[in-house]
């Protein structure tokens, strides 16, 4: 099954449960900006790819169903602390105003504070055995703490007016944004009882995906065109922060693109080799969808 | 055993461990600002009486270790997050610099983001059982979430200028407050497997120390002095916040803390006719240590 295909397919049920999950109860301001946030029009890319991995071998996808809600709760509370005066300063989030504008600075802190915390409530319900989610929660932890994503955003926050090298950069979006993407694929491979091995390859796998991804961002922010990305484009450039077609060059840039993704791909392989029934075409669709053509 | 005396026992051995946890290993500002407000001499409140509820049962206190800390590092988090410019704006917490003087504002955020998730991540080590850490994560989720302290503060926030009813009152710090410690003697009680009656008479136990601490705490305010609190006497008034003397009068405001302390008494003297070995007196004389005489 090819990944836009299952993506169609399970998209709406996903999303229908987490609504559910987030619907406010008591109408208090702070459940309304935990909403606001959530339903600001999230492609869902993170749980998808955990539910993928899932459906690639063959499991019940309503498993991780609350790992991958919880996933999107962390990456959604990231997103309105990091748009927060104090950070990047952002008035608004897929065209629409950030939490910190729609409500106040105090709420967006809160709000994001309480999407965190629910998401590790919400790893605690379900039919997984006590023991898959713990090490859900030790992982989810682990990828979005100090030592992942936070530690991430603060050196991007401290390096913004620096020049930095290609491996500083690398290092610092390997944990800012694939760390979270680690978890989705790490997380599917646990709930779907994935072996050890095929748990590393995964996790590799998500790491190519992470700087592609990266590089792919950049790249459409110098010649893509700002409806694409919701945003200005160059604001990067405008910022001073170093991205990789500023540090490689634009053809370099769009090399080590084709390069990542080739490399993910090939360790797909490797996991489709080690279970035959693993549907590695999920996989390798989702990646082929990063591509960007050198068309200039 | 008194609880003055398991407090003067035990306190170093935990605050040992909670050190040791949080020592900065790569030196990050983010390690050094989470360390920073750890270290700021807290008394340890909540840790040390979900450990004196183990001791009472006469469990292994260590098994509590983990639990312990995530509390003590959820309710850090919660002060560095209040203190910000957009909440309380506070420039001092016990004689220091708050976070967000001492680094920056974005550092303060952060720094109370990592140390939120790190609080699941700990609970998730030691030797306890998978299904007692998902228990206790979820209550702590719960309990530190927009349905309890979080939600807790956006309405002390909103009730700020307004004046509440004790009613309100007693709801905002139930929340804001009260959960905490709610938790900190439910997780007690499931380390030390206590039966289900009596988890309900201790998280009512704690109920009771809840409203008798912020009743307390109200009263020092304005009997007290600024040395005892660490911050101007007299704070809350000048915000304009509702407060028990307030609301009630001083010698009302002094009964109602008398009787709230009978009253968690009484129940801690019913989950010791349950199970005779229960140490009752550790309990007790922590409650006594919060009456404070009216002595005008």
């Amino acid at each position: 099954m090819k990944f836009q295909e299952f993506y169609q397919n399970e998209f709406d049920g996903f999303e229908e449960y987490g609504l559910n999950l987030i619907a406010p109860k008591s109408g208090t301001v702070i459940e309304e900006a935990m909403s606001y946030s959530l339903t600001a029009g999230g492609k869902r890319l993170r749980p998808m790819l955990l539910l993928a991995v899932i459906k690639a071998y063959g499991k019940d996808l309503v498993q991780g169903y609350p790992a991958a809600a919880a996933l999107e709760y962390i990456h959604t509370y990231s997103l309105i602390h990091d748009d927060l005066p104090a950070m990047d300063n952002d008035d608004l989030r897929r065209g629409k105003p950030t939490s910190h504008i729609k409500y106040s600075e105090s709420t967006a802190i809160l709000a994001g504070d309480a999407l965190l915390t629910k998401a590790f409530e919400l790893i605690t319900i379900g039919n997984l055995s006590a023991e898959k989610k713990v090490t859900l929660i030790r992982e989810l932890a682990i990828c979005s703490g100090y030592e992942g994503m936070i530690g991430g955003q603060q050196a991007d926050i401290d390096g913004e007016n620096n020049s930095l090298s290609i491996d500083e950069l690398e290092a610092i979006h390997a944990r800012k944004t694939g760390e979270l993407l680690r978890f989705s694929m790490f997380a599917g491979g646990i709930i779907a009882d994935a072996d050890k091995e095929s748990l590393t390859l995964l996790e590799d796998v998500a790491r190519k995906i992470g700087v592609a991804y990266q590089i792919r961002d950049d790249l459409l922010d110098v010649v893509g065109d700002a409806e694409e990305l919701g945003k200005a484009t160059g604001a990067d450039n405008k910022l001073g922060k170093s991205t990789y077609p500023a540090l490689l060059g634009l053809d370099p840039a769009f090399e080590k693109l084709s390069s990542e993704l080739e490399k993910a791909k090939e360790n797909v392989s490797k996991i489709s080799d080690k279970s035959p029934s693993f549907d590695e075409e999920i996989l390798l669709t989702f990646i082929d969808s990063l591509s960007i053509t050198n068309d200039r």
